[in-house]
């Protein structure tokens, strides 16, 4: 198994991801090649520095780097040589089977739609959240930020994409998916969550409960999570600043440090043909070490395989 | 100053009602006079017994109560002679000049828009809550619920109503009103949030600051916080369950102190041609106390007529 790793993305980029695969190294039985895109000169003294055994990584020269603020498309255009674009392209051609970085977000998503295109029949590829429950259990929320307007097909393609996801890589089996909504009833809600209810009641795939609202979104109502973008990112980023906050004022409690999003890697963008996870911009050794591991996961799993038998169906 | 309150509305009442009117006397150098509506058999004795001075209060007896799961408009129409539906008459005909309830927000909300109706002028009238900043401020957030789908006029709408009742009601002068969205340059966001921005950007009567994302929604980055009420509805029962997670996990700190509703009162009816307010089903004696104080300074600070001068601009 070889997994492409773009050591220049993130604001501790490369050092931290150097230190993230060599925690991911030492955690993992069977540990796949890692195939890292960069700037030779910076990442050779640091992968000797941190032990990292030349039989395990290797180096694909990249000269260039996209910075946090360019624009996505442009830049990547622009930028054939930059760390994201020879990752895709590794990834692209088959010499990689996943493809990770916590660079530019925007560059990240144009990359996995371009290079990678959608899987046949899925109209809207999607990122998730994972977010931490009252109860200590996991829940996955869908869609955070990349479809902000979105049709009712859409959010019932996402409950497909989301239930394989927490079925196979979070391990929770015959996930419950809900509607994230402002009532209980069938029924209510906003016209999209009215017009969604139905399909996600009719979907033979998923185990559709019903709606959850606001107040569930952190209890264990549900499994996977569905929304438009825009909601979804709202309540993402209000997770994140949570746990800012309780930290900033030192509220210290096992249940918010399962808010910190290095726990959980990065964002699998799901519904596109290949795994292709995005880190947060400020990700330490943990989250590079946890991204890796969701990728192997997703590897394993043969996720891509089973969510294009579902969209064949 | 004589004020409504429906006394037999929400989980605790009329108990709680009548010591949050106990509160509310000992708490305030000029009282309001109370106009209760209820049932003098069950309200009389209570009222002797937690020593409320007659001269403060007037019993209007009401034999029937909306209950909380009834079908608003069904039930007002209906029940004619219950707390909620005698308590908008004496608001409609002018003999209170407030009106409050912790019963069924459906009729409420339903009494509010039909026998007080709108501001001339307000396409939508709405509901907001209060939300505990980090530094210790407040801000305001709506629409919570009342209007799933917004039109951008209406959000637009909804940033003068709340900019009034910040600066006349929680005393923030010029306050900063941001728009809810998922990116903080111009253009960023869903159709709305795009088509909305342009329009509180020319709007003068606004102190318009730009986007706001989830993030800084708990940061004090904007005073006014505008968004359609299916995203507002979701932030606020989400802040509702941390409070009650908290208080589960007695993790016990100031700031999440703070997201108890019951320091904050109720919901007022922004846009309606009178102070309307709708207290959570559990409140308790506080937020009695609080929502008859709110009611007093809507009145006190002529809010309403502000409103109204505002939208014939």
């Amino acid at each position: 198994m070889i997994i492409g790793l773009d050591m220049m993305g993130g604001d501790f980029a490369p050092l931290e991801a150097v230190k993230g695969i060599q925690l991911y190294l030492s955690e993992t039985d069977s540990p796949a090649i890692l195939f890292l895109t960069g700037d030779e000169a910076q990442l050779n003294p640091l992968l000797q520095e941190y032990n990292i055994p030349a039989d395990r990584v290797k180096v694909v020269h990249a000269p260039q780097v996209i910075d946090m603020h360019e624009h996505p498309t442009k830049a990547l255009k622009e930028k054939q040589q930059s760390s994201i674009a020879i990752g895709f392209h590794l990834l692209a051609t088959g010499k990689t089977e996943a493809f990770i970085s916590a660079g530019n977000t925007g560059a990240m998503l144009v990359g996995a739609m371009y290079s990678i295109k959608a899987i046949e029949g899925v109209q809207r590829p999607t990122i998730s959240t994972i977010i931490p429950k009252e109860n200590g259990k996991t829940g996955l929320l869908l869609d955070v930020g990349l479809n902000a307007d979105c049709k009712p097909e859409h959010l019932n393609q996402f409950a497909i994409l989301g239930s394989l996801y927490a079925q196979h890589i979070l391990g929770i089996s015959n996930p419950r998916v809900a509607l994230l909504n402002i009532g209980e009833e069938e029924g209510k809600g906003n016209i999209l969550a009215q017009n969604t209810y139905p399909l996600l009641k009719e979907n033979s795939q998923i185990n559709f409960t019903g709606n959850i609202e606001g107040r569930d979104v952190l209890e264990d109502k549900a499994d996977v999570m569905v929304c438009e973008g825009f909601t979804g990112n709202v309540i993402l980023k209000m997770a994140e600043s949570i746990y800012d906050i309780t930290h900033r004022k030192e509220i210290r409690h096992e249940y918010f440090d399962r808010f910190n999003f290095e726990l959980y890697g990065g964002t699998p963008v799901l519904g596109v043909a290949k795994p292709v996870i995005i880190g947060h911009g400020i990700s330490h050794a943990r989250a590079f070490c946890n991204m890796i591991k969701v990728a192997q996961k997703m590897i394993e799993a043969d996720l891509m395989n089973k969510m294009k038998a579902s969209f064949e169906a």
